[in-house]
């Protein structure tokens, strides 16, 4: 084993587990902390997890990327909200290699981090994880958990299984992390937000737990019109899809134990929501090649209303 | 003038106001009251109007219709969601002519009303008018009022402008109502839709007044969005309404006063919302004819869901 140095910038339900994970089998690991850096900086984190509960009383913790130490892998587990941090953020912090891991679930983004200096390889890891934040360095993990990997490249075209992927995986393998591979990131993402698009937005929309809208006859159609335009957004983009996916995540859901989706905590909680990686950027690649969603659409301009009368601007 | 006479059947913001003006100006009026009989029987009706503050301290009023005399024209004028009770009511107070005047803005209701016995004639009016019942027997009448007539024929062609319309007119101009006429009433019922389907349901899930809807970009643009629906389920069953109208909704709107549509202060007071008859029907009808309505779709799952959850089937 390389024990490749993990930077971890946003330390949150996401951040924080596969980081402690990642520490706890042995990583030097280095996380960023914004809100929770005095409570972390004295107590460690706290992983509750169906895995094993732990906790780790220290850990490298800082409050500002100017005193962090380079690492070989920058792990991005932010908000997408809060991408327009990044630039300040990764140049201090990134390896001569320029590998930067990308812990979150919009579209988009990688076009934008590709950009920023120093940033050379991106790996998309995208999870399915039922996870949260509970307090101060505290995180409930509750299902689900593992990672799929994918490498991004600047002409968007498939890179299949990089040896860089392999090595992650090892590493996230040998934290005892479930990985998988795919090959082709624009298709990874486009069924990500199979799930995202609908379970996210209407668990706002409605006030509901992702089993209550699963189970509710209205709610299950309105999730199921979503998923096909998701599914027509990838199809138009040259992604295909197979319509089984859409019962698979359905049934899926109705597996899981219930569970209030990330964008639903942060509309209780005054911050703002992730609408631009999740809804407006797949509207936007969709409308590229001509394709109107209209569900998705209708759904994007409800949450972009309620975001406007919440009037998050201070809260973040 | 013949002074025919009107049965009123829901005597709410519309019949209430528009059987008052028949009232005032002489005619022969019998108001079926529900809730709000004792009150009307007592203190007879109050209607504030922007034409002109009035009482009508003794009226005919019955709380069951076989108590009620049978009348030239029976307008009903109850809540689509009640329109179950009319096979009850009509059958004891329609005239030898068997006409039904429907006060209604959902779709496909005439073709229920027309299979009950005694009815021979429906002339179908659309009201667009900004009227809300403040209180038992207390109408407040704040903008608009024109009424338009059309008459329904059970093969749905247009029947064009109608003796009995003309009749009606006649009475309607008298109590100081303007009318005006449509020919073909499948394309006034889908040209109603245009302001009724966006505005009323989205009025609930943003809990908002009309001035708001109209003012917020994002509002706005589901407005137009499910207006431009509305259009295309005209078109797909061969009426045409000009793109221009839904301009025209939209400035109509702004320059009205600030108002809670009909199904707002529904759901605020626990009463069943019109959703089969603005929504089901025309997404009935357009689907017919192989059109799907994404956006109106959205919207009527979404407010079914509502619904729902609130359970007023004991409310009603």
């Amino acid at each position: 084993m390389s024990f490749r140095s993990y930077a971890i910038v946003g330390t949150g339900a996401i951040g924080g587990f596969y980081g402690s994970l990642l520490q706890k089998s042995g990583f030097d690991v280095h996380f960023l902390v914004h809100s929770d850096y005095n409570h972390v900086k004295k107590h460690g984190l706290d992983i509750r997890s169906i895995k094993g509960n732990f906790k780790l009383p220290v850990v490298n913790v800082y409050n500002s990327a100017s005193l962090m130490p380079r690492c070989d892998v920058v792990i991005v587990s932010l908000k997408a909200t809060n991408n327009n941090l990044l630039p300040e953020i990764i140049p201090n912090i990134i390896g001569e290699k320029g590998i930067v891991f990308l812990f979150q679930n919009g579209f988009g983004e990688e076009r934008y981090i590709a950009k920023i200096p120093g940033v050379k390889q991106i790996i998309a890891g995208l999870c399915f994880i039922c996870s949260t934040k509970t307090g101060p360095g505290k995180i409930n993990h509750i299902d689900y958990g593992a990672v799929s990997l994918t490498q991004y490249s600047t002409d968007e075209t498939p890179c299949g299984i990089t040896p860089l992927m392999q090595d992650i995986a090892d590493d996230f393998k040998h934290a005892d992390i479930s990985v998988n591979y795919n090959e082709d990131l624009l298709l990874a993402r486009w069924k990500k937000l199979v799930w995202n698009i609908p379970f996210n937005g209407l668990s706002v929309i409605f006030n509901a737990d992702t089993a209550e809208l699963v189970k509710n006859q209205h709610s299950k159609e309105l999730i199921i019109e979503l998923m096909r335009d998701v599914v027509e957004g990838a199809a138009s983009c040259g992604k295909n899809i197979p319509d089984s996916f859409i019962n698979k995540m359905i049934i899926d859901t109705q597996n899981m134990k219930p569970y209030y989706p990330s964008m639903k905590l942060d509309f209780d909680a005054g911050r703002n929501m992730e609408l631009q990686s999740i809804y407006a950027n797949p509207l936007a690649e969709a409308a590229r090649y001509g394709k109107k969603l209209s569900y998705i659409k209708a759904l994007y301009e409800e949450l972009m209303y309620l975001q406007g009368k919440a009037d998050f601007s201070s809260a973040n």
